[in-house]
């Protein structure tokens, strides 16, 4: 794929431009059908409503599985990246996990549409070596290394902690009534206990003060 | 519904018999759907799959999400009852959680078509009140009325340990060159760190000799 930005303006070709029109439009189409929980759409419907011609779709995805996974991805990156810059001065890879844990779990009260994207994958989710996963597996792997977390595997690691914080973003999706603030701090607590912290050093990383997200 | 078996054999009419057989086709067909990871079907082709008439549907179901997610928690009913035969001896609840736990990590190399149908609905099956997760929920909280455990919520606890045991599920269907049974038992013993086990008793626990699964 082409990337606008990446090359002088004059070497983009007026096709590259349009290719990557087209893709942003069906991954911008199908994050709106993952937030409605419309996943059982045929490619036409999807072609349809990014308003682009069907023939289209497989120049750019093998498959529909393969364009909703990419759309969780990419609606993921704009965290990501922020989560990269308010890490950026944190010297302990330990408290830089703790830290974007803790603001993706707050996620879900600020962008709760996105949240819902991402819960539509489900665990599956955690297996990717891109974007929020590769993140958090960078994170573990520094932790790890470092002699911070004791754990064999970070892959193995990233499945507990992964799956522990869609658990907890599935939760607060149903109960709009819980305060997720104070939830997502408890279980960033326990999830470095089952890292392997001491208790002491769990409960210190998951009562620092915290910057507050953006809303979406 | 009709439940044949609990009242005596004249008392339960054909029609009632009819409507069972009707439930059931529709959830097998579902399962089969499931297991292919083929959500995105019309109604019309549960049906026929099923073998019943299109209108039937909705006398038994409201909605494509409802049968999915029925058609999950029935799936899981053999593993649930089986559980509760092999822990029935056990007097404390956290043992009976923890074995639990390493029966149904191991499920995934038993019974592989089953694992991925549970993985298919995701985090939200996390939330259901009956079959597997309220069983789960059950254990969690009379561990905690005894002071085995060591938390303020059993539906949260719930959600760790359940989207833990998930990631974990997702990742030994993704390699099958892990070691399903030693990853379950070291998740085991951190998940029940999580809950606040000593780490000598966690160790304990997740170590205990285990009856073997029958092979589905």
């Amino acid at each position: 794929m082409a990337v606008p930005g990446t090359a002088p303006a004059a070497a983009v070709s007026r096709v590259d431009r349009r290719k990557a029109r087209t893709r942003s439009a069906l991954i911008q189409a199908a994050q709106g059908l993952l937030a409605a929980g419309r996943t059982d759409v045929s490619i036409q419907e999807i072609t349809e409503r990014a308003d682009v011609g069907f023939g289209s779709f497989y120049n750019h995805f093998a498959s529909k599985a393969e364009l909703f996974h990419e759309a969780v991805l990419a609606a993921l990156d704009t965290h990501v990246a922020l989560l990269d810059t308010l890490t950026a001065h944190l010297r302990d890879p330990a408290e830089v996990f703790a830290l974007s844990f803790r603001l993706t779990g707050r996620l879900q009260r600020v962008q709760p549409q996105l949240t819902r994207v991402m819960l539509s994958t489900g665990t599956s989710l955690l297996l990717a070596d891109t974007g929020m996963p590769a993140q958090a597996r960078r994170h573990i792997r520094a932790a790890a290394e470092q002699g911070r977390f004791d754990i064999a595997d970070a892959d193995v690691a990233l499945a507990w902690v992964g799956g522990a914080l869609l658990g907890l973003l599935q939760l607060l999706d149903a109960r709009p009534e819980l305060d997720a603030a104070a939830l997502t701090d408890a279980t960033a607590e326990r999830v470095l206990l089952m890292l392997g912290l001491k208790r002491r050093d769990a409960v210190a990383l998951a009562s620092r003060p915290l910057p507050a997200l953006p809303r979406g």
